[in-house]
């Protein structure tokens, strides 16, 4: 039979199958999702009759298909809006879930004497909470405007975030086999260098070429740019060494900032949904059920420490957030279960060949049982609250109502408030800006080879090359630097008006004022240049070059100091543009 | 690198160059289709800078994906009712446009010493217009709406359907070697009922089937539904031998007829866009410029034979059906190009490894003049036609309108439009169900061994099984045959009054009036027992146990004869009323 014939009857197969057991899922009122793991389970080769997928190896490749739309339009839900939102209490609680989770999916699978590697991958899938599970619960239970429901949204984009961090790390420790403390993080923090750079370009850019092509009216070209992109910078992400997952996360999440968002949304969901039914069948595929026998006991463990372990660690930290206890019972149980990017995990744990067989339907079985309970843990949320609240005994309630008076206190007020939210608008800017700087001289140090043989027809010497290519990167980045410069003037101008009162300075308010606020400026400068020069060590040209070109770029910066502001500014407003606009209405 | 990483790859080199130049070709208000070929050359191994698709085996199975989901969208545009308005002028244009395009074709390919095979495909790929070309053309033109563009529709409807039977045919006479007028009869014959039979079962499942999946109202459900039925009559339709390209188009066709009919459209467009732009960007990576350079004069001949060739026998052949001279160039000049299905044909003939190299890309280049050409034909139609008008002898233009008012007057009018108009209705409901009860009897042919197999514990006797599997199959289609005796009589009543005239019969005339009407539907009985024991032949029981089996059935449409006409008469009441709703209107 010719390949595409077999291909054909794959397809056929899975699409039957998925679409006869989500149909009487659907019936029954039970998660989508389940069906698709189910039909994967019948079609695969453990189960009567027979396998029933002839060719594995093109409805694998297909299958990573899924994973790239299902992540890209996560990034088109996701939102830098909605994160500054729930921003603390969305951090600490996805924080605290994701190391007690982690740390407990670790414990079992060293309890268990499964190998390190096994435990550690056992301990990322436990990490992360379900999207798909919990907006499909939510909304068939109606509660998706409701208060909790809101926070759980902001938690879940905070999560998909850590989680995709996550799969960098795994990968890197899968293949380097060890863990140090140094290397994570280095690991991390080169991802958000890569996160914050991306994004910032990205939304500079993709936006307005889309703006572009979306006024030809035509959803077909419309269509293929938005694939072009994202293939595109799944691409990139891939040739840095990252997963392909980050790729079309970061690259949905600029698309997120277009105007077109809910056409890119239309147009792909089909995409989505298609590929996504492959990929979660593909996961049934490789579910054998006499694993599941065999290894009941690891399941049933796992499972109660999945849902206790998040109740838990989600409703304490939502509690310590300062919010009441029957919304942080709610959020603890809306979160209790683990889905796709358990899924997600696990199936790089097997492309990297670092797992153990039995981990992958172990974990589908705990993802089945735990997604199965969601809406009932949901409902049972508040009876459990009411209960809690009868039997506390009255002195912890009352440290309990001492502890949110005190948080509600430590909040800022009034003018602290303004300007505590103005220093940390400035700190975002200046992060923004410094990640730039750092960037472009990272860039500058792996291309300066590839730069030099370019350079070397007219110019010979490679210190001479070197000295060109460092003198660009400062260059370039004199914008952001300026910006960072002017950014800290107005800081420490702040800093010494709050920090220095006349009532204690008394005649000297003025000059302690005015010192303080040359001399922060003044060493951040130096600070920075010298992580400039820690972080262009490579391409760093020797002393004589170095004072030549810092001269020669300190006459530029003096020269056009009010081209690059205006500049500078210019692309900061295109930016705040980009973000503030909102999308087109549906139609 | 691992597989997967190169598929990515792949995908996002079709994709970027796809997108980059589709854009260019949509600012510039060329076809987009155009801009995927020129990708696709740029992508492919002929040109610099290199290869730059690596796993051309993955890509050619998903370009199959868009070669379905193409045929399938053609479907869902089909319509019926659509076709029986165009009726005979689209059955009659088309006739002569493919029959003459595929002489002219053929005889190119024998005139430059090419090989038999060669010339056939040729033939074929020169008979079908373009709908997607035409549609974008006209729609540009900003003519979508005008009459001779609703006859062009019509016409590529029903040149289709000729294209994929065609398709059907160039497989077995690829696969045989052969072409004898007999095989050619029997293959059409076959075909024709399969439609017959697929159109009318699956318009009676179908719709119903989706609109209970409708009304859960969950797109994710729906979509996987909808694939599944595509797939799944994709493979049914291979596993007869069929191309899956005929397949897509007719369970397209069947859920036309659904409510959810625009709901299906939207869901699939994207993925239609997205795989219809992988299938268009294969075929120019197939292309070799230095090819074209050498067969420049073939393509030369082969564009002039495809312009004037469809020009006359399309414009003339609307005359002839009765339209003015200035719609008959509109049609005409419409039609003058070839497109998709030349792709698929000539990818046939790949696949297939009858054709030789140079083919395809004479074919590609033939399509990209032609379609380049098409905008400007259609204007250049109406100063022509006045052209014409103007320097033609008035004896020519007076002779041209005695056949217009011919053409007229040979119409019916008034009772005899009405008779004739029941009549054809009549015929039509014949001819349906006898198409029923001879796929009921090749079907028993078919499964006779295996149903014999399944028998065989009980049965013990060969001939008795044969005679349970003809016996079962008379019965089922006792419905239909019963159906078909009455049509008959009401056919023959009518008949009889319209031939025996009072005037000329006297006092005969009822006597004679009442044999006619009782002689046919007899000798047409007569006629369908003995098609049916031709179609049955292998599976005829001998004599002694067919006069039982036939007594039996006898007994049985005798006892059941109400229920039957009951039974058959609600099936077609669903199938109109299936065929009369109107889809929801788009939301």
């Amino acid at each position: 039979m010719p390949e595409v014939e077999i291909f054909i009857q794959d397809m056929a197969a899975i699409m039957l199958v998925a679409g006869v057991v989500t149909v009487l899922f659907n019936r029954f009122k039970q998660p989508v999702v389940l069906g698709y793991i189910v039909a994967g389970i019948i079609l695969g080769p453990y189960t009567p009759p027979f396998k029933l997928i002839k060719d594995e190896h093109t409805i694998h490749i297909l299958s990573e298909l899924g994973v790239i739309f299902l992540l890209f339009s996560l990034g088109l839900e996701f939102s830098l809006k909605k994160l500054s939102k729930v921003g603390a209490t969305g951090m600490l609680v996805a924080a605290a879930e994701i190391s007690l989770m982690f740390w407990v999916g670790y414990e079992i699978g060293t309890f268990f004497g499964w190998k390190t590697m096994d435990a550690i991958f056992l301990g990322a899938m436990l990490a992360v909470s379900s999207t798909t599970i919990i907006v499909k619960a939510l909304s068939e239970l109606g509660m998706k405007q409701e208060k909790f429901a809101q926070l759980i949204f902001g938690i879940l984009i905070i999560e998909d975030i850590l989680a995709i961090g996550m799969i960098a790390l795994l990968s890197g420790i899968a293949t380097s086999g060890s863990v140090s403390m140094g290397e994570v993080g280095s690991t991390i923090g080169r991802l958000l260098l890569f996160m914050i750079v991306a994004l910032v370009l990205g939304i500079l850019i993709v936006p307005r070429l889309l703006a572009y092509v979306g006024k030809f009216k035509n959803k077909e070209v419309f269509l293929v740019t938005v694939l072009g992109l994202c293939f595109g910078f799944c691409l990139l992400v891939m040739k840095l060494n990252y997963s392909v997952a980050l790729g079309a996360f970061i690259i949905g999440a600029v698309m997120a900032e277009s105007r077109h968002l809910h056409q890119i949304e239309r147009l792909i969901e089909p995409i989505r949904d298609m590929f996504s039914a492959v990929f979660f069948v593909t996961i049934g595929l490789l579910v054998n059920p006499h694993v599941l026998a065999e290894y009941w006991l690891p399941i049933l463990v796992i499972t109660v420490a999945v849902v206790l372990g998040k109740v838990i660690s989600c409703g304490l930290a939502t509690f310590l957030s300062g919010h009441s206890g029957r919304t942080s019972m709610r959020v603890g149980m809306g979160l209790a279960q683990i889905g796709e990017f358990s899924f997600i995990i696990a199936a790089l744990g097997v492309s990297l060949k670092v797992t153990s067989d039995f981990l992958y339907p172990t974990v589908v079985a705990v993802s089945v049982i735990t997604t199965l309970l969601t809406p009932y843990l949901i409902r049972l949320a508040d009876p459990l609250s009411r209960k809690m609240a009868d039997v506390m005994p009255n002195k912890l309630s009352s440290v309990f109502n001492l502890y949110t008076n005190w948080l509600e206190h430590l909040q800022p007020h009034g003018d602290r408030a303004a300007i505590s939210k103005i220093i940390r608008r400035i700190l975002l800017q200046v992060i923004v800006n410094l990640a730039l700087v750092a960037a472009i001289f990272i860039a500058g140090g792996y291309f300066a080879e590839s730069l030099g043989h370019s350079m070397a027809g007219w110019i010979a010497d490679r210190q001479m090359q070197t000295a060109i290519v460092w003198g660009g990167a400062l260059l370039l980045s004199l914008p952001c630097l300026i910006a960072v410069y002017r950014k800290l003037q107005a800081l420490s101008m702040i800093v010494a008006e709050m920090a220095v009162q006349p009532e204690r300075a008394g005649a000297y308010t003025e000059k302690v004022r005015k010192v303080i606020a040359e001399v922060i400026p003044a060493v951040s400068i130096i600070g920075i240049m010298f992580l400039i020069v820690v972080l262009s060590s490579r391409i760093l040209p020797p002393m004589n070059l170095l004072i030549f070109v810092l001269i020669a770029v300190a006459a530029v910066a003096f020269l056009l100091w009010q081209k690059f502001v205006r500049l500078h500014s210019r692309l900061q407003i295109a930016l705040f543009e980009t973000l503030d606009e909102q999308p087109d209405e549906k139609h």
